[in-house]
């Protein structure tokens, strides 16, 4: 029986692609969350949460790099053998959201969600299956007024997270203008399915990555890469190539510079013009409310992998390096992006729903602020530990992490059964600020020790010797019991 | 190709048994989470986030009303075919990340998590096949100090949300205690593989509902419900049934006296002395922190569903009262509730790790303080609206939207394109406290109009003639535009 229960016993791991999140990180994220969240409201946003499960029919097939039915998704069968998949976006649950309730929802309806995602793909080094993402959308207008605003909205977003003027840029272009110029070199947007106006859009995506040359090869007859991979490019011939490379490096100094460059380039496209003049309208209103400076700024190189844009599509971007894997400096990157999508409500009710949103990857962006090291660490964010000296004493511990606690302190008392080195080692892994001491003698005077350990481990740093440190107690105070909870509260203090 | 699109578009709705949750409810979740995690932090609890995936193994059997296999969890096969579940609950994940790190852990490990739990169980009214725990669990320790520390948390944590006292109650019994009673009556509890024991303990668990009466016929020869549904009993002997009931019934008003009580009717089992020796030391700990008053009470009539529970348990009861689907007066109930289990981290090691925890049904609670009225709403939570009066203007009414939010007013410029009714009928189901109205009259004179819709709603059941509505123009004044802000802030204020 014994050595069978051993066989059945199963291991304790997580499934391939999975992770943990432990408290600091936990922490954080949670305070960041927290400043998204305060931002979007304050722009009039308003909560909506959406279940994991939607059916598969109701999701659509919209993974950015997913090309299969299905891929990319997990998915299960009801009991009554309908398909649910778990959400892999917060837009595809929007779009089902808003179809269902259209008649209630105030127009425009501006909504924000975070929530968890997950993608059924090949995990990797940081490549997990679970992630969570912040977005921030706005359903029923086609007022570029509202790109816009979601635009400042990021904007403000970044240095709500303490991310500095000069970190970060929004940049801005319109899927309209890049149409405009696949239409200026023959190319019909829907042709095959609209794959190949894909392969040019990802092609372009990689600009910052492969450089003009490689780019230039993924537009034309194909690209070899390092490792030997070969990847087909759009076909395009080289005076094409040109003119789409001379677009997408048209980004300028200043705003209207580059206005005027892209309109020269699309002046013989109906949609081309069109998008154009939402860009100017746009930088107009970011002019106005002075986001126009190194803020927000149009950019031709910015493209975004999804196939369902239709109109302006922004990107937020940190502009500072971090060294990559080889140690070399790169730029941090995007952290964020969207765009206008105006059919993703139609795939339901057949009428056309304009909606633009802005989608935030949370960890990613976590990553950053730790990366410029605005991650809030708090060095006495452990609790007082009270330390248990004699069992038979436990009520009185209890009372004394009690009073800590109903001052707004965090205490626990030690639950285990060790001594006192053992209660000692314990404290410093929970990152106790200081430990309270009573033995019988401290009992016996109505008095507490209290052990700083921050300014202790500072000052073991200095004192060499043994029996010096033993004698001087650095940093350890005996008080009245009745005085505990004050003295807790200054030490703390001291190190906040 | 139009009739074929039309044939295969999805309907827009959500998967059978999972909703939609909207800005208020999710506001008040929200704070809620918020001061359940201030308090959980408080007593030293670190938060952890485990994915919401699995494997099917390692997260076990456990679930309260599932006896097959598989039963009540969404499962599928991951690309190498093992099969993983989504969480059921966030005990089963503790057990496996515990087994998985517990070299690295601070011993005991004090962790808290909140987070999203699937059962693929039949879904009915307000039976939700996902929702929201909250748990918090000490894990390797045996004292039960930390059984004692947990109710005494759930006090606070009912406090911190407003449930004020008298209108809540920790309730304790203990695993040993029962077990002991069941000696008395001659049933091993592994008798059946332990089947007999959780027939008695779950039939025990419906004294709430059923009454002594009830709960007799389930421990004896079975019972017919109301629908004519007839449950099979335990079993039981009426001399076995009684001496089970005179010690479910055997809660007296001191906690003293139903310890004397319990202690007298499991004298001759081990089990049942160990378990009330550990009631006893609750009972001392509750009484020196000043929780044994009408806050933490012990009552042998507590069960809990679940099988794993090892020794104390525990149960958060909501005690006022609210009307039942038939208008009928009926106690609250139950909102959360745990108890100590020592056999979840050996399944995966062989090794027993001691836990005790406690978990909270968010949604539940969330429910428990609507009825008491006790969630905030805030009548000027709605964003303020910059009304378009003239689209040329749009960057102006864009500027004015953004002093207010730079001011910290949620704050949103209109986004639509319909006109002035329409305006304010958006403001109006958007919650707003008031709308800024700029026309070219005011706008040549520098001024705009604030209209307060909170005191403007009043004024209007107040006014029955539309004319003289016209001519006072209730609650809007004119100011300067550069007093908007604060003429904003001063109407916001008067309505918090």
């Amino acid at each position: 029986m014994a050595k069978k229960n051993k066989r059945v016993r199963p291991a304790a791991r997580l499934p391939k692609g999975f992770r943990d999140i432990e408290a600091a990180e936990l922490r954080a994220t949670q305070a960041m969350l927290a400043a998204i969240r305060e931002t979007y409201e304050r722009y009039g946003f308003e909560g909506l949460e959406t279940p994991a499960f939607e059916y598969t029919d109701a999701l659509g097939k919209f993974l950015p790099d997913s090309d299969r039915p299905n891929e990319g998704v997990f998915s299960l069968q009801d009991e009554d053998e309908r398909w649910m998949s778990l959400r892999y976006d917060l837009t595809a649950p929007l779009a089902r959201y808003v179809a269902e309730n259209y008649d209630k929802l105030p127009k425009p309806f501006r909504r924000f969600a975070t929530g968890t995602v997950w993608r059924n793909e090949k995990p990797g080094p940081g490549r997990f299956r679970q992630f969570t993402q912040f977005d921030a959308d706005t359903v029923g207008t086609q007022s570029v007024a509202a790109d816009a605003e979601i635009c400042m909205l990021a904007a403000d977003t970044m240095e709500a997270l303490g991310i500095g003027r000069g970190e970060y840029q929004i940049r801005v272009n319109s899927r309209k203008v890049l149409d405009g110029v696949l239409e200026g070199i023959g190319i019909d947007p829907a042709d095959a399915g609209g794959a190949k106006r894909l392969t040019i859009l990802r092609a372009v995506d990689k600009l910052d990555r492969l450089g003009a040359e490689g780019v230039s090869l993924l537009l034309g007859g194909g690209r070899k890469d390092e490792s030997g991979d070969f990847t087909s490019g759009a076909g395009l011939e080289a005076d094409a190539i040109s003119r789409v490379l001379s677009f997408v490096e048209a980004g300028a100094e200043k705003g209207t510079d580059t206005l005027n460059a892209i309109a020269a380039l699309v002046e013989n496209s109906e949609t081309g013009r069109e998008g154009v003049a939402e860009l100017r309208q746009m930088q107009e209103l970011f002019e106005a409310a002075g986001y126009a400076d190194e803020r927000v700024r149009i950019d031709p190189s910015i493209v975004r992998g999804l196939d369902y844009y239709t109109g302006p599509v922004f990107e937020a971007e940190l502009t500072f390096e971090v060294n990559d894997e080889k140690g070399r400096p790169v730029r941090f990157g995007s952290v964020g992006g969207g765009g206008r999508y105006d059919d993703l409500v139609a795939r339901f009710t057949g009428q056309s729903v304009p909606a633009t949103g802005f989608s935030i990857g949370v960890s990613r962006l976590q990553a950053a602020l730790a990366a410029l090291g605005r991650v809030e660490t708090n060095a006495a964010s452990g609790p007082v530990v009270v330390l248990v000296m004699d069992r038979s004493e436990l009520p009185r511990y209890q009372r004394m992490a009690g009073d800590l606690r109903a001052a707004g302190v965090r205490a626990e008392m030690y639950l285990g059964t060790s001594g006192m080195k053992a209660q000692m080692k314990y404290a410093d892994k929970r990152g106790a600020p200081c430990v309270i001491i009573q033995g019988s003698d401290e009992r016996e005077s109505g008095e507490v020790q209290i052990k700083d350990l921050i300014e202790g481990a500072k000052a073991a740093q200095s004192i060499a010797d043994n029996k010096e440190w033993k004698e001087s107690r650095p940093a350890q105070v005996s008080v009245p019991e009745a005085d505990l909870v004050e003295e807790v509260k200054k030490i703390i203090a001291r190190h906040c």
